[in-house]
Parts: structure tokens; C-alpha cells; sequence
């Protein structure tokens, strides 16, 4: 069926039920980061398979709305379907929201899937289309009414995780999520994030893209837990598990009946960021909804010491991993002569060849990006089959990827010197190491916030008028998000108000860049570990521990800007990896880390 | 009169108007840092003569409340009183709101001043006694009707900043004022702030401790200005220059009245944390109230390019009474064997010699600190004759002082080692210095909070597990209030969400310290000014400029905690001085100087 002919039937649809405008977001029902295939609903309904992006379909127009990234891709895939691009943020072009206020008529009816619609979302939307009178329609997925061969819902088993990976027991959790409820007098606990339930369970399974999460949703009280999920996923081991803390299965969808029956007049924890404006829009219909953050979040973020322990293992694989694909890299190039014929897309298989030869590797942690020369200086760039680039010496080679393994995920960043490279080069290229390596050394004491420390990373780069447009460090999941929260280290700006200070346990990226638009771009990423490094009497003081273990590129290093303490910084880092890694490596190998570690 | 005589008239005076508990706080009308003599209400009341401190009575109790720096001198001057000492924030001590909350009647009136109460605290007491049914009254001021030789308000003449100090004149200031009235859509602006009033009109005086500010209040429309003043002190130039300025003169006290003739259902521009509760209640009577910051706030606080270079005189001319007050100190502890009889109070007076003999030279910029020894760990200290301790080889000397001259006012804390200090009480002097040189030497862009810096401060501390329970640094008025709103560097905390990023043409104190308890107290405070370092595309990018120019005691430097880079920083610091201050210096003194600002 052709894209017009899937938005023809939508539109037969629309009028059956006196919809005038429907909306197709990008999310699951839980508002993942990556979704499965059976949601990729806009994907459907447009042709546009980029992973940001929102569609609706009026009575006589469509659109769809993306960002800067997508809008070369987006014009190609759209022609001819009749679905109009809206570039997000260039100049003249409205926003989703004015724009549907604009054509949802005087009284008239906008429509949506309830569930792949976050809560904040559909209450600004329902308040801002009251002002004409309009109002929303949200319980009937009508685009799972066109889409004949939809895929259906993963049916990929689930895994357990011992407690020897998570350090803690579902009961222990559970105990402390009650708690969590009791503070703030909550009946009931609903949560539709995908990690915090996956957290509580101790499982994981294989539902959306590279992270390995359950679909679920949960319902806790204060002696029960209802577990939402296609139980065929569940083997007898975790079942035995799940009913050991008084877990009980229900079908993945019953959710939306269920939260009908739950007892009026009683209080309901949600957490606005978490959750779908279906569950949120049928809880409220008959309790007392108390917004709050989910209290699973700030648990989850601070990693107890069995999590650590295992982050730290995974940081020894994948170092072994990066390491080989280091020298792989730089040996390719040794010889100017020798055209080794490698591109961005070979270079990611190479690298996953790597990982896959580590025990307890799951899958990539995120969509890898390994980007050459000014491929590396786009924002968000991964490489395609159109846009791979032939890696050649002369200038970076940026290979920002992760692992998956059963001890904990990853995310690295490593930047290699291919050949020889200008002066100039090698100057921003120590600058952006000199940023890791302060803040990586930064001591701060308890209460201190990301936003506090972000300055360290920058310096280095803006002594010479230079910077970089992103933030400096996110959170990290334990085989979950990749970008977990609520660890942020950035500049301080909208939000700030509402996170956390960096505690005890946190994992945080560390990871500055500098990029030259049309020449090259920069990155070193480091994970780093909040723990303590003094206990006084008033505030504890606080410092980072590096768990990356991969070489820094000393051929792009220029010790002329470093001072002897900031070679001191480097060397030390480097001895660190030398002696993580060499006990896994062969011999040939550990005379090439050897000289990629060695003192400056 | 006896303070139990003087406690009971005003119970009569409660008595007539029916007011069951009567508080005196230690505010001026303006909710000034000091107020002048006519304004010690609660001093004359309770007979304490601290600077802060809160009293009230009622029927049959009295009580002040004051903070720690005060309970001992409090207790002795309350002795016999009949007014209990409440002593803040000590274990089951209620707060001030919670007591007046106790004693005040169902029902019941608390009275007070309206105007030495801040619009924030009169509303907060409006609420929380409604809660009883009780309410305020606050037109009269009962302690002027007991206090018989009442000091008259000050009559002290006025004197004109010309443009080559402000830089400004009253017209452009006037212009911008109401230019940022307009966008508020205010008709009238309101203003009771003497330092905001002060800078409009280019004006000083002599009406207050320390800040050479003149009592006024102001209100302004888009065509005319309203100075609240007593116009004695205004000779003709000034009367002229106002004139100029269609400013029109007014009696200090018609504010109270005038304010009620505004035109009824206008909008008036106050600044909620800068006008008292009188004023705050008759506006609100007839008028609509926007409640944002005063706009002469940041404009005060963005120094123009005159009064930056007037800073920088005013800072050579402290800068050569200061370095004369260490080369005198230093020479008296050379010989030990000579005992050189100084104390603290001495001290203080030798310093106000060598400020004096510099030319504009008009007063001491706030209570001057000159603390020996275990003396210099006590926060707030100042020495009194009690207190004045004996200055000695072996310890520390800690002077914070600053000088007003009419190129601007300066606030400078160095510390000096007296003969030969042990090893310990180097390495802190160094620490501590070290965070000022780092927090001097930050690169930033522009829309950096102070809080995204003050980790560079702390951090060399930290790393032995040392901190300061202060902020980093404060603005500086230019002949007005010293520690002057909006600039703050400090930890993030309460409040940040208000504040100002630190912007060109601000000056900050960066005044990082450590105090050992019962020991020794440190801290080395220079101003710096917000510059602009380079224009990107982006943000532009920022760094501070040390407009401070006194040593730093390299008597007491432990040079082996100091990398190569920092003692670029000092030496880079110290030729700066010894450049600044040699022409100004004899050839003695200048061979002296050269010594301490010796390249390390």
C-alpha cells in the first residue's frame, strides 16, 4: 500500500470517528528513547524512517515535523507522499503545537494515540486546543487499524539478572520504592518507564533497539506489585523470582483496564516525565494523582558497589575491545604507502568484530558513530550506506560507540590521528584531552552540582576562543538507557532547578569535543564514577574515578601547551590502562599499548 | 531613662492603640546594610548595640533575637533589662515568625514602623498571623514617641559625582530607567533603595555608617522624577543639576503621603526586596503593583568604562596605603627581639594613616577587620578594646579593610605572616591563595553564573580536605554599598534562580580563606572585573581582570605545593603590582616592594 493510500484510509477512519486532525509521534508507549519496529507508526504512515520526527494527518494536508539532522533525508523520503516537511526551528516555520492549533477547527476533535504521547505533551496540547473550544481523542491507535502487516510486539525472551551483576534483590528494591511511597503518602505507584520497572525486576530482555528493556508497566502498593508484560517472555527461573516478592502477571495491555478499577479517592505517584497521557488521563479520572519524579530514578542513577565493581570489569572489555581496534587503526595507516581500504561502515564492523570476541557481550549500546574528517564535525552523524566515508591519513578518525556486556554498558569516545596531522590539529586535539583530564580530576564537595563543574571542561578550549555546542557528561544505565538521569553535566540552563546533585555511585560521561564544520571534529569521552574522597565534618568532598580504559591518542598530543602537572594527569591515566588492559592482551599487543602509554 | 522605664512607656503608647505585642527590628527606611544613628530604635529599646538583631514587646515579655556572632555581648547588655535573649538557630529555639505567631492573640495587632520593615517580611507576618485572625498596624513609629533626645535625621550636605567619576549622566541614567519602565509598562516607579536613588542622580552624602549614601526615595513617571530628600543638603550646583533633569524636590517624609495621590489604577514599578512594608501597603491601596527587580539593579552593577578606570586609580591609591601598612608591619616583626607593641585596634589606626594620606581619600569602606591569630577564625570579627588582642611573631595578621575615594571604594583582605610561621600555616596561605589566582585566571562566556566558577576557588583546598563556610565573592558599589547586588560567587543555592549571570563591566570580590578554629584564620581577597577576552561567533568569552594591587606575603608561600603554572600566575600577579605601585612609591619603598613581588 503506497504512503497516500495509507493516509486515504487513516482519513476514512478520521471521519468515521469525527477526528480532524491526527497526530503520530515517534514514541512507544513509554516514551523510550529507541522504539521497536511494531511502533514506528510515523515511519508508516510517512516514509520518513529518520529517529525524530512528528506527523499528522488533516482532512486535506499532512505534515511532518523534524529537525536540522533529517531535513535532506525527510525531503527525499517524503516526495511524492503528499506529506508536507516542516522544518523545526528555521525561520517562519511554526511550531508542532502553533501549527496544530491553527488547523484543528473552532469545536473540532484532535486525535491521537493516548499511549505514544507523553503526559506533559498531551496536557499542554488539551489545555492549549481548549481555547477554541477543541478537544482530544486518545483511546484508539487507528493507525494499527491501517497498518495491515504491523509488526507485532516483540516476543523476545526476557533475562534475570543475579545478584551478583545488580547487587540487589527485587525484594530489597521493592522495600525501598515503598518507602519511597510512604514519604509521600501514595496509595498506589504506576511507572511506564521502561528502565525504572526493568530496574526494580532485576530483568532485561531484547524489546527496543540497543537497549535491552522489557515493555512493561507496573502498579505497587504497599504489599503487592503488578507486573505488566507478555508473560510468554518469562521462564519458570523468573517467574519463581518474580513470585518470590509477591510479583504478579498481567498482560501487557490490560494496564488501561486495570487503572479504571484501582480505588477511587485514593492517591496515585506518577512522574509527569515518565509516563503516557492515556495512563495519566485514566488515573486522574478518579484519584488523587501526586506528581513526582519516580523515586526508582535516583536510586538507579547511584550505583551500588557490586554495579561498580561490574561497570568496571565491562570497562576492562570493551578497553580490550577499543584498544585492538586502536591498533588495527593505526597500523593500517603505518605505512603511507599501503591503501588499507577501510571506511566508516567497515571500521564498525571491525570494532564490533572486537567486542564480540569479549565474554558477556550483549550488543552495541547505542547507534555507533565512527565518523572521518569533517563526517566527524556533523552533530548526531552515523554513517550510511550514501554518506560513508574512505578513511585516509592526514586527519581524525571519531569512533563514539559502546558495549553492552552482562557486568554494565559503555559509551566511548576516542579520536585517532591517522598519518600525520597539522599542528593545528594536534592543538585542539590536546585541548579537548586537557578538558577530560580536569574535570575527570575535579574534587568538589557533597551538593555540588554538574552544572558546577562543566566550567573545567571548557577551559582549556575557550583560552583559545574555541568550544563545543553540547553538553559535557550524561548519566549512564546499567544495561539499560545509555543516557540515563538524572546525571547532567553541562552549563547551567533550563531544567536545572529540578535535578540532583552528583551523589555517591553516579556514573557520568565525561566526554568535551571541539569541531571544525567542513574539516574535522574532536571527542574524548571517559566514564567517571562519583565516590568519596574525604569524609569531613561538615561537607564530604567528592572526586571522580575514571573507568575507560582506552589509550588517548598520543601522536595528536602536543606537549607544548600541557604543563608539567597536566602531563603528570596524562601519564597517570595512562599507566592506569596499561595495567587494566595488559593481563588480556597478547604479548604483541601489550608492546604497542606500551608505547601508546608511555610517560611524556 | 532606664531601659525597663523606656519599655514601659511604650507599653502605654501599645496600650492606648490597642497593640498587644510591638516589634523593632534594626532596619533603616531603606533596609539599609548600616543605618545611621536616628535609626537605632533597637538598640534604644532593648539597649543591645549589636548590628542585627530583632526586638519585640508585648504585654508582659520582651525578647531579642540575634545570631551567634552576638550572644555574648547581647546577654551581658540585656542583663537587668527585663528583655530575653532568643538566641537563632540554637536547638529548640523558635524563630522569630514562630514566636510572634505564640504570643500574638487570637485576634489580636501586631504593630510595628511600616518602614524599617522590608515588604517581604510585613507580608509574610500579614499571612501567617491572618491564620489567628490578627493583623498588623504599622502606621506609627511608637519608639520615637518615647525616645526623648532622639538623634534628628542627618543633616549632613550632599556632594556631586561629576561625569568624569560616574561616567553617566543623570539624564542617560533617567533615559535607561525609564526605557526599562516602558517595557515593564510601569507609569510609575517607585524607589527606595538609597544606593539605586543615589546612582541615578550622581549623588553622595553622609547619612549613614560607612556608605557615603544620602536618605531619599524616589518616584519616577516618564517625564518627571520626584527626589524624596531633605533638601538642606543640596547646595546650588546640585539644585541646578537636578533641575536639568526635570527632577523636582520633595520633604524626605511626603512619600508616605504623596504616594496615596499617585493616579488611582496605574501600574507602579517596585522591587519587592528593596522597599519596606509602609510603602509596599499604601501602593497597593489604589495602584497595580509589578513586582520585578529595581532596573537601575544591573545597570549599577555593569560598571562603564569611566568608573572601571576610576576603580583602578582608587585601587593604586589603597593599594600604596596598604602596601605601606605591610612593609610596617613586616619591619616591625624583623628583629625579634624588638617587641613593636602593636595590637589590633593600633593596627587598624596605622592603616587609616596611610589611607589618608592619599589624595580623594573620603572614609573607610565598611568596619575594618584587622584580626590577629586565633582572632581572624571567628567569623564577623572585628576587634574591640575587650577583644584587642596583642599582634606577635609566630601567627597570622588578617586585614580586610577597604577605603571609599571618589574614584570608588575598594574591599581588600590580605594576611601576613609575623616572623616565622610553622609549615602547616604556609601550606594553607598557599591553598588559599591559589584559589584566588585560579578563580582570577577563569575563561568563561558570557551568561556564566558566579556558581559556575566557585568550584575553581575551592578546589586547590579541597584537595587537602579543606574548606570555607563563605562565599567567594560579592559586587562592589562605587562609592555606595560594598557588598552590592546582584553579583555573587558562591556555591549553587537558594536564590540562584534570580540572579544575574555575570556580565562586562561587573566587579567581584574573589576572597577565598580557611579559618582553623582556636588557630588561625587566612583569606586574600582582590576585586576583579568582568572583561570581555574574545568575540565568537557563538557566546563571546570572558575573563576577570585583578584590579587589586597589594602582595600577596611570600613570607608565608610554600612554593613546593605550586606547580609551574601557578607561579606564573603570582609571579605574573606581582610584577603587575610592583608596576602599578613604584611610581607611586619612595625609592625605599620600592626596594621593599620589589623584594615581595620577587618572581618565584
Amino acid at each position: 500500500m503506497s504512503i497516500p493510500n495509507r493516509i486515504e484510509s487513516l482519513r476514512k477512519l478520521m471521519n468515521d470517528r469525527q477526528i480532524d486532525v491526527y497526530l503520530v509521534p515517534s514514541d512507544d508507549n513509554h516514551q523510550s528513547e529507541y522504539v521497536g519496529e511494531h511502533f514506528k507508526s510515523r515511519a508508516f504512515i510517512t516514509g520518513f524512517t529518520g529517529s525524530a520526527g512528528t506527523a499528522f494527518i488533516a482532512k486535506d494536508s499532512a505534515g511532518l515535523f523534524t529537525d536540522g539532522r533529517y531535513f535532506v533525508q525527510a525531503a527525499k523520503q517524503l516526495k511524492g507522499s503528499g506529506v508536507e516537511l516542516f522544518k523545526m526551528r528555521e525561520p517562519g516555520v511554526p511550531t508542532l503545537e502553533e501549527h496544530l492549533y491553527n488547523i484543528v477547527p473552532e469545536n473540532g476533535v484532535l486525535g491521537f494515540d493516548g499511549r505514544v504521547v507523553s503526559m506533559n505533551l498531551g496536557k499542554e496540547l488539551e489545555a492549549l486546543l481548549a481555547k477554541k473550544g477543541a478537544t482530544l481523542k486518545t483511546d484508539s491507535d487507528l493507525i494499527d487499524m491501517v497498518w495491515e502487516d504491523r509488526p507485532s510486539l516483540s516476543k523476545e525472551p526476557a533475562f534475570y539478572l543475579e545478584e551478583k551483576y545488580t547487587g540487589e534483590s527485587i525484594v530489597s528494591k521493592l522495600a525501598r520504592v515503598r518507602e519511597a511511597m510512604k514519604e509521600k503518602q501514595a496509595d498506589y505507584h504506576v511507572i511506564a518507564a521502561l528502565d525504572d520497572i526493568n530496574w526494580i525486576v532485576n530483568l532485561r530482555g531484547n524489546d527496543i533497539s540497543y537497549f535491552p528493556l522489557l515493555l512493561s508497566y507496573a502498579v505497587i502498593t504497599a504489599d503487592e506489585m503488578l507486573l505488566y508484560i507478555d508473560e510468554c517472555k518469562l521462564n519458570d527461573e523468573i517467574l519463581s523470582k518474580l513470585a518470590e516478592a509477591n510479583i504478579k502477571i498481567r498482560p501487557y495491555n490490560d494496564i488501561y483496564n486495570d487503572v479504571l478499577t484501582l480505588e477511587a479517592g485514593k492517591k496515585v505517584l506518577i512522574d509527569p516525565k515518565r509516563i503516557n497521557y492515556e495512563l495519566y488521563n485514566l488515573l486522574s479520572k478518579n484519584m488523587v494523582i501526586i506528581e513526582a519524579e519516580n523515586p526508582t530514578v535516583l536510586m538507579k542513577a547511584m550505583k551500588n558497589e557490586t554495579e561498580l565493581a561490574n561497570f568496571r570489569i565491562a570497562q576492562v572489555k570493551d578497553g580490550v575491545a577499543l584498544t585492538r581496534f586502536m591498533k588495527w587503526v593505526k597500523e593500517a595507516f603505518a605505512d603511507p604507502a599501503v591503501d588499507p581500504e577501510i571506511t566508516e561502515l567497515s571500521a564498525i564492523d571491525k570494532l564490533e568484530e572486537f567486542r564480540q570476541q569479549q565474554p558477556d557481550y550483549i550488543r552495541q549500546s547505542f547507534d555507533p558513530i565512527i565518523a572521518y574528517g569533517e563526517n566527524a564535525a556533523l552533530p548526531h552523524y552515523s554513517p550510511t550506506v550514501e554518506s560513508n566515508a574512505k578513511v585516509m591519513p592526514g586527519n581524525f578518525l571519531l569512533a563514539d560507540t559502546g558495549g553492552g556486556y552482562m557486568q554494565g554498558s559503555t559509551d566511548i569516545t576516542r579520536t585517532f590521528a591517522l598519518g600525520e596531522i597539522p599542528a593545528v590539529q594536534k592543538r585542539d586535539f590536546t585541548l579537548v584531552m586537557l578538558g577530560n583530564l580536569h574535570l575527570g580530576n575535579a574534587v568538589f564537595f557533597e551538593n555540588t552540582y554538574g552544572y558546577e563543574l562543566d566550567i573545567l571542561a571548557r577551559q582549556p578550549l575557550m583560552r583559545y576562543g574555541l568550544n563545543f555546542n553540547h553538553g559535557t557528561g550524561h548519566g549512564i544505565g546499567y544495561l539499560m538507557n545509555i543516557h540515563e538521569a538524572p546525571v547532567n553535566i553541562r552549563p547551567y540552563g533550563k531544567g536545572a532547578e529540578n535535578g540532583h546533585p552528583l551523589m555517591l555511585g553516579m556514573i557520568a560521561t565525561n566526554e568535551p569535543g571541539y569541531y571544525l564544520e567542513g574539516s574535522y571534529g574532536i571527542r574524548t569521552e571517559n566514564e567517571i564514577v562519583v565516590n568519596l574522597r574525604q569524609h569531613t565534618e561538615n561537607r564530604d568532598i567528592y572526586e571522580f574515578e575514571a573507568i575507560t580504559y582506552v589509550p588517548i591518542d598520543l601522536d595528536a598530543v602536543d606537549e607544548s601547551i600541557m604543563t608539567d602537572a597536566d602531563k603528570a594527569l596524562l601519564n597517570a591515566y595512562h599507566k592506569m590502562v596499561y595495567e587494566k588492559l595488559s593481563p588480556h592482551l597478547t604479548d604483541d599487543e601489550c608492546i604497542w599499548l606500551k608505547h601508546y602509554t608511555r610517560e611524556i
